[in-house]
């Protein structure tokens, strides 16, 4: 059944709405909804946060009586299930709606096509699969926890047009201009988990905390630090009172009495090194959609190696810092051609003085 | 005296014509013409080689009577001397032309404001300056050769995300993707002179020709070996028929017997190396416009570090090549964060899968 003119730009202002809850809704879900009667809106929410209201209820709220009969635009299937709120499904047939397009099937194992089967068992039509590539886009975070058992990992990097991440001596400072900075801080409030290592614990003390300068809010993202020997846990700006901090340690690794720390540990892989599937899957069994990998070309280049990384945000600041300075990987031991890692451009933006790629590893 | 949106969009008119000769004109700069009255052009032309007519010419013959009266709008000052042709200023006054709008003064020391004097002298009209700045970008070759008396080094380079130009052991076939190969030649047929080192001779044997793909005209690039020793004269694809082969060699070095190729000599510098500086002014009274070097890191780094290069052609492609791939530059000498060498990024464009920056090293 081919969706019409109509159906298109209803379910592209429900997914414009839905992102509106990108830096909230964690763990749940982003989503939109738009109740409309031909080309005319009779209402229109989006899913804030967890515990509140879902995007087909404030809909509906907005659209009181002009419910009845309309068409209900949400980019992902209503829920059946109660949750903290009660199910969706029951309030679309509640209020009258006749007629229900969502962008996808949620596969959230409570849902799953049950908020489709409701709908259909009262009577309301029901249509999948329009705009589902950007709907599963907007949602590649919970999308992963769920389909997968473990978070979207970003990797974020800043390097010059040569590839390099600092000089020889390590100083980074101003390779990235503020526009990027400030850009950097938009990704990571959207980010679940802001993830580093131990060597930039030790190198950069950085906070990983998220500094918008403005007022808008977003969920706290959980800081985690992969720390086989816990070496780094007296350290700085990592354990301040900004956010929650969670040290990811080895199985093997003696705890030092009185580290009171959140901490989980990991088995580690065959090189020694903390096996960085088991701390993903541990992620996602925390809830966490998404993680932003903050760190030092030897973890970065471990994770690319893994096969781990979905996305790399990757800032090219417009200059040269010579053959001495640092790569922006270590360890990717591509040796011939056939090895060389190709990636796929999503996007391409300028920001400030820099060039900010959004890519993502070609599966071929 | 301001210039209304007639003016500009006539001389936006008169650019993209002169731009036409891009490929041809050399050593003679690109100049392009519109008669015009009011909105309404009568003619309008572009020079197209050395020794054939000029802008205005082909534009009054195309404008006929309806030259007399209007206002010709030209992206170079009118030439006041007999060269291959007669002097333009003259024949504009002899059409009756009675406003002369030019982008820019002809810095060439036989014109000079020598056209705007001649055509003020006869009682025609003339502003200069519009659009100047466009002008300038366009002819950067002619001006460069003209005021600086060396012509403008672009330098051309491909790399990997991470700034790698080859694998460690030299390979670098297909790293940038079929399209910016083809974007390259079409770079290469705007240059007077495509310029290599021995270094990449030895490694990848290149052509350092024009191939199109269509039956476009341009004048064929001058190849230019530097090749301070003449070890690489014997050497395959560059000394083929398609294009002239020019060697430099140092002064120093004695010249096999029966080498009959056309070659020059300049000194050493204070490390050994030909001195760059000398090599392009050799080039310049060569009359070459834009050099562009295509070469490997060394040279490239060694143009760059003597602050030679007026504009960087980089062609990023979406591949990872990690940290034992080749650089880009070699022996930038960079320790310090004051010493990193920022560009400003003039154009940036997607080139097939890859992007295209050019970047203009800053002053500052």
């Amino acid at each position: 059944m081919p969706f019409s003119q109509h159906d298109h730009r209803h379910m592209a202002r429900a997914l414009q709405l839905a992102e509106r809850g990108a830096w909230t809704t964690r763990p749940n879900p982003m989503v939109g909804c738009v109740l409309a009667r031909d080309d005319h809106a009779v209402g229109e929410g989006f899913h804030v946060r967890k515990g509140g209201p879902h995007a087909e209820v404030v809909a509906l709220e907005a659209a009181g009586t002009a419910a009845r009969g309309a068409t209900a635009y949400v980019t992902l299937e209503p829920c059946a299930h109660t949750g903290s709120t009660g199910p969706c499904a029951d309030a679309l047939i509640a209020a009258g709606v006749s007629r229900v397009v969502a962008a996808m099937r949620d596969p959230f194992p409570q849902v799953d096509g049950a908020g489709f089967e409701r709908l259909r068992a009262a009577g309301v039509e029901v249509a999948s699969g329009l705009m589902e590539a950007q709907a599963r886009m907007l949602n590649r975070g919970f999308l992963s926890r769920v389909e997968r058992g473990r978070p979207w990992v970003r990797l974020k990097l800043a390097c010059s047009l040569d590839g390099r991440t600092a000089l020889a001596n390590g100083e980074s400072k101003w390779i990235s201009g503020p526009a990027s900075r400030a850009d950097v801080m938009r990704w990571r409030a959207r980010a679940g988990a802001l993830l580093t290592g131990s060597g930039t614990v030790l190198a950069d003390d950085p906070h990983l905390t998220v500094r918008l300068g403005t007022d808008a809010p977003f969920a706290t993202p959980l800081r985690v630090v992969l720390d086989a020997g816990l070496a780094t846990i007296a350290r700085g700006n990592i354990r301040d009172a900004a956010a929650p901090t969670v040290y990811v340690h080895a199985h093997d690794t003696k705890v030092p009495k009185g580290f009171d720390a959140p901490r989980t540990s990991v088995a580690r892989d065959a090189a020694g090194q903390l096996d960085l599937a088991a701390v993903l899957a541990r992620l996602g069994d925390a809830g966490i959609n998404e993680v932003q990998v903050e760190a030092g070309a030897t973890l970065a280049g471990a994770f690319l190696r893994a096969g781990l990384v979905d996305e790399l945000l990757l800032y090219i600041a417009p200059v040269l810092l010579g053959e001495g300075g640092r790569p922006l990987f270590d360890g990717l031991g591509i040796e011939t051609m056939a090895q060389r890692l190709k990636l796929q451009t999503i996007e391409t933006v300028r920001v400030g003085d820099d060039l900010r790629l959004l890519l993502r590893p070609s599966s071929s």
